[in-house]
């Protein structure tokens, strides 16, 4: 008899081969894979007894429902879709795994005071259309009208894709599950870092989303020839770029935020030419927009001084910003129980990376619970999970359910 | 009437004209501007009075003979050739300001105890088949062998274009003053550095041109999202040659050496990513060898340690190295009274960028004078120069020809 995680495992194995690059995992929003992943989850959902349904945004539900008609919901859910040349459990083990979760409450004959949908979001990745958590946010009520005029990399509209994949653009707002929002949304999902298997702990509670700001930085000094030039009149931008990163760094670890900047260059680029122009990118995020913006003013008045001295011109242009998004205290309590319930420490961590728990904040109140994973290692084909995990994790996501059913007040 | 440094600009004006690419400075080694730049020069020289030869490897030559034809050979000059969208005056000042100046030699009726041979090296940029210094390493004897499979862009090779000039590659030696050696080399050349134009003087002495030792490091870490790995679980290879650059730049400072990161990259390169790989180059220059390889050394050894602490591998490969070359003290001594009897306090200082002087050392004794730049800028069409700072530098080099004159002992 194979175990809950085991059994996970199998089906996201089932649904790997679901690719639209053969070899490596690739599926992206409306393609034909898509339909066939929906088609494979609303089967499961189907064997379990789930009331099933696919919405005007291509998103795949399954419903255990209350036994009053007029109860709450609660949803439950993750994407579907893969970054191209991804892995398989990215988004995938958080529909797999609930769904499971969910057998075992039929099986063990448990009622709840809301209904339970368990939701497949079809695009959270935004590989094809550049536009991210599409699926989320439909139902979110958050769908941008701008993204009438996406095109994919071979030219088709988002519109003409909807209508390719059975769907019509123009209903894409009744997904909106605004009229009658969840009253709680929860999202499992591999940790896509290295914290919990650096504390050797399969599970963490999530207590907020950071929220990133994105940045080029452009510095000026004075080109010059590596050997004619003297140290102390060199205006190098290449050495200013190098102490900026090291300042980002040091501003970074002191408050508490997280900073990269992932990518450099120097021009004119030769070994025997003093850089007299360096450009590098700047990443920052925390679960406080408060400390992000500290740490960046911090950033930017240590970045400045050392320019001054270097007689370097710094400019900066903001290339992406987002608010952190909080989780919600009393869905973080009670994932706590549920993992103390498995004499398991509660961790609580931040989400350094985007998830469609963003886009359902703004519908109702959300809740993360990461899942250890390998390394840390995510967007790969490495990407690696245990069975053991899995299956704590599930009895984890069964005991925040029962949690929330024991707490009418709270859930009502 | 014009001054000689103006005469000296003017002439470097239409050597300007004999260019390759039209609207931009650019004249190789045995091309047709080669050979019409040589015939300019020569014209020149036979006005002045000069005996004119060109040599097997295509220098043009002109002698202020002695009386004596057994008199020993002291020999000045610098290159005719430019690398493209170079300057117009580095190199060519060097021949040009030279010829002016045996021009007053001749008017005021001086009469010298030895042989003065003016040159204008063929090839010092090595921008046309890649090795550099041809023109000066012929007349030296040290041709190398392996250039006679060198080709140019075009696939001309080094043979053919002696061939194509009226030269025959199999007499290349015959160049080689090596039978009877010169009994001193000078070079009049541009700083292309900033160190004159930062003191207010004209001109300065070079002690030594600088042994130059180049580096790729190439560094392994671990990529990671960054979002979700905390600065304390990192191997940022980008991080760590930011930590690196600023040790170099440092070490140079207190070892009073140069060095220079002129290029980098990270992979992947995204903004959202910790790089896991990151490669960079090193270019480090003294005129003393042991002095860089100290310095080197201190290098390694702290960014070991640095890398060591962050969790990153290093490996380094050499691409290229050289010895520095002294310049003879007696020969810097006759710079110094002729620098002094022009009321000018005598600026000695290293060169850092590679000469023909390097070649010419192997045949003799060397010296060097530079000439205050704009900027310290060369190989760019913004080099440039005053007429007084070229007045003023034809006056050292007639006094330091007289100073050789008046010095029997020395010079036989």
């Amino acid at each position: 008899m194979n175990t809950l995680g085991e059994r996970a495992l199998s089906w996201c194995d089932e649904l790997a081969e679901l690719t639209q690059t053969p070899g490596l995992m690739d599926r992206r929003y409306l393609t034909r894979e898509h339909r066939l992943a929906n088609d494979k989850v609303a089967g499961w959902m189907q064997e379990i007894g789930l009331q099933t349904w696919q919405d005007e945004a291509g998103n795949q539900w399954g419903r255990l429902p209350a036994a009053n008609p007029e109860a709450p919901t609660v949803v439950i859910g993750s994407h579907l879709d893969t970054v191209p040349n991804g892995g398989i459990y990215d988004g995938i083990l958080g529909v797999v795994l609930p769904l499971l979760v969910i057998e075992t409450l039929k099986q063990d004959g448990v009622t709840l005071p809301f209904h339970l949908d368990l939701v497949g979001f079809g695009d959270e990745e935004g590989t094809r259309f550049g536009a991210t958590l599409l699926g989320s946010r439909a139902i979110a009520g958050t769908w941008d009208a701008k993204w009438e005029t996406l095109n994919d990399a071979n030219g088709q509209s988002l519109p003409e894709a909807f209508e390719t994949f059975g769907l019509s653009y123009n209903e894409v707002s009744k997904a909106a599950r605004t009229a009658t929002p969840p009253i709680a949304f929860l999202e499992m999902h591999i940790e896509q870092g290295p914290v919990l298997e650096s504390e050797d702990l399969p599970v963490g509670i999530v207590t907020a989303i950071a929220g990133a700001r994105r940045f080029t930085i452009e510095l000026t000094g004075m080109a010059g020839h590596a050997g004619t030039v003297p140290m102390h009149l060199r205006q190098d931008a290449l050495a200013a770029a190098a102490e900026i990163t090291l300042i980002v760094e040091r501003v970074a670890r002191e408050h508490g935020v997280v900073a990269t900047v992932g990518r450099m260059s120097a021009q004119p680029g030769a070994v025997n030419v003093i850089a007299g122009q360096a450009s590098f990118s700047l990443d920052i995020r925390s679960e406080q927009d408060s400390e992000r913006d500290a740490a960046l003013t911090m950033i930017w008045d240590t970045a400045r001084v050392a320019c001054h001295e270097r007689g370097i011109q710094m400019q900066w242009q903001e290339t992406h910003t987002a608010p952190a998004v909080s989780c919600a205290d009393h869905l973080q309590l009670a994932l706590a129980s549920a993992i103390e319930a498995e004499g398991i420490r509660p961790r609580y961590l931040v989400s350094g990376a985007g998830h469609d728990a963003m886009a359902m904040a703004a519908l109702c109140p959300v809740a993360m619970l990461f899942m250890r994973c390998e390394k840390g290692i995510s967007h790969h084909p490495d990407e690696a999970v245990t069975a053991e995990d899995v299956d704590v994790t599930g009895k984890v996501l069964r005991g925040w359910i029962e949690a929330l059913a024991r707490e009418p007040a709270r859930v009502g």
